[in-house]
């Protein structure tokens, strides 16, 4: 029967060791060809929550779908948010906002077995999905830092930062991390908490320039959308591992070699003609418009790499980077697997009857 | 709160005419670029239900989202399924076999409300989607067979053909049916069940020659994967309404002037490479392989024709013709709408707790 799970449910059985665990056995799969993965889906449409409002807004519906062989699962992941375009200061950002009841967010991760095609799991998607992203950055980290990499530099101390430190952590034995974010309050409460969450030292710093200094590892996890790492910010040695494509500009980029990429993968976006007709000309619906000098789909992708098609670092002077860069209907089939176990062992969730979601009609 | 419907509750408020009423509506928006239609994902991976078949067999993950601005709503339809490609007399055919509890399908429509994001009701699929099948064929009859058309040659009589015969006599005051399917069993029984069911004399026929000799509108309504209906079948004035791609043949559909096709979308589909190592060279793990010598992507769309974009039938003795082709969540987003709608009235179905599907983490 079909289990319901919510984030205290996911969080009660995921650590970042089996995320990540599962993660490489799904990036080798991927690379193999085995995994399927394919481009995630986004339909923006008008809402009636947008009507009068200053920012344009939409109803977005997002859905991701892929299949893990090993872990003998497939997976559809959506959401349906009301989304905004707000100015920030680096460029139009999309805020998700929260507009259920309760000021909460709409995110769904089905997990199907593929020896039989049964729903098998509905979790809220909020902690899988960050571990996701830490973890695959993480899982890249391991492939290609140096093996004696023990300390880091973090830019952002957002709700993504969290993951990123336990995947480094779980990628090498990390001995000191630095933290810069803007706003003082927030690094300080970052370090405050999390410290203690991965057993490491973690001291916030006063400067963007402070916190990458000397550093064997940097790790960006903003949702800037205007690069602002530069060259100058990689030694010799280092390793960049970016939560996200806007955050080391082209030169930083073409310093890292080898720089890998997540996935070639794009979204395949519809937008309806009622929102482009609302909108400043040349605006586009979508997470991500700006265009970069960079031939993303030249990289090699974090597949390549784990399953041996792509090299990792091979001397220790080497500059390597990896950007993390859209997610992946996949990642959840594996890692929806390894919680869906941990959840049935602990008798996490509810239950409710398969034949709801079934039917004696052919499809 | 969201609310599980079964194919019961469908059947109980979904009629032939409010479902065509939505999707004219909905190719109107369409046309006009206001309603958002996307690519169908199709996901092929491995399946230990198929080691050791005979037959190539799979796990079919399906997926397909849209948009319906006048209805406020977006629907994402998806099923999970077991998939075997058997030897059929016309090529290979793929099967969807019931392998859930009580040999039952899994297959459902997500709908809803872009006004807040809110998931309004999760659906079986089987009914809704045979009715928007037919009720996309019956919105094209509406727009291309004669004014005075009354008489009608179908050849099919499976579990598809109900829903065309209802379109069929919701698009035009119909009074002659003859159906013709190569099992006599089957087509007796079809116009037996059928014929009450219209209002309308249904006549079992010995021939598809006979079923649409002298008729004012044929329907193709069959699995088939060759085509079987050639360009004698077609005389002056009729019009020709296929419900896929491979009933009528090129020449056939070359006679047909305006020819009409139900979308230029196609499926994005993606296939693990253990799969086709296990199967023959060649191939292709998808519904629909077969080449064809027409140019689809250049005939006009059911949208275009709605919105007025295209021409339908401006003389008597024109012969027409409408290819229904893969299907879209859009469908589902418009006619779920009403049957949402239709059973929020009625107080059917199961309501569950929103909170289960929401949350107070960003996703």
């Amino acid at each position: 029967m079909p289990l319901f799970l919510n984030n205290e449910d996911v969080e009660q059985v995921l650590t970042m060791k089996t995320c990540m665990e599962a993660l490489e056995v799904l990036y080798g799969e991927l690379g193999a060809g085995k995994a399927v993965a394919a481009a995630r889906t986004d339909i923006h449409s008008p809402t009636a929550a947008g009507s009068g409002a200053e920012a344009p807004m939409a109803h977005y519906l997002k859905s991701m779908s892929g299949a893990a062989p090993h872990f003998g699962t497939a997976a559809l992941r959506f959401s349906s948010d009301i989304v905004a375009w707000r100015q920030a200061g680096d460029g139009m950002r999309r805020e998700k906002i929260p507009t259920l009841p309760g000021e909460r967010w709409l995110g769904i991760v089905l997990l199907f077995n593929t020896a039989n095609g049964e729903l098998l799991a509905i979790m809220n998607d909020g902690v899988i999905q960050r571990m996701r992203v830490g973890g695959t950055n993480g899982v890249a980290t391991k492939y290609l830092a140096r093996g004696d990499a023990e300390s880091v530099g973090l830019i952002g101390s957002g709700w993504q930062a969290g993951t990123q430190v336990m995947a480094v952590c779980e990628a090498r034995k990390i001995k000191k991390i630095k933290v810069y974010s803007p706003t003082r309050a927030n690094r300080e409460s970052f370090a405050h908490d999390m410290s203690p969450a991965v057993g490491v030292e973690i001291t916030p710093v006063d400067s963007q320039e402070e916190a990458v200094r000397g550093v064997d590892i940097i790790i960006t996890s903003t949702n800037s959308r205007k690069p602002f790492l530069g060259p100058e910010a990689l030694c010799e040695g280092v390793h960049l591992s970016c939560m996200q494509r806007d955050e080391a500009d082209d030169d930083a980029l073409h310093r890292c070699s080898p720089l890998l990429v997540h996935t070639h993968l794009t979204e395949n976006n519809s937008t309806s003609s009622q929102l482009n007709e609302m909108a400043t000309p040349g605006f586009e619906f979508r997470d991500h418009p700006m265009q970069r000098g960079i031939d993303w789909k030249a990289l090699p992708t974090l597949a390549d790499l784990v399953a041996g098609r792509a090299k990792g670092r091979e001397r220790a002077e080497q500059i390597t980077g990896f950007v993390n860069k859209i997610g992946l209907g996949a990642q959840f089939a594996a890692v929806g697997a390894k919680v869906f176990e941990g959840a049935r062992a602990k008798g996490l969730g509810r239950e409710v009857p398969l034949d709801w979601f079934t039917q004696d009609v052919h499809p």
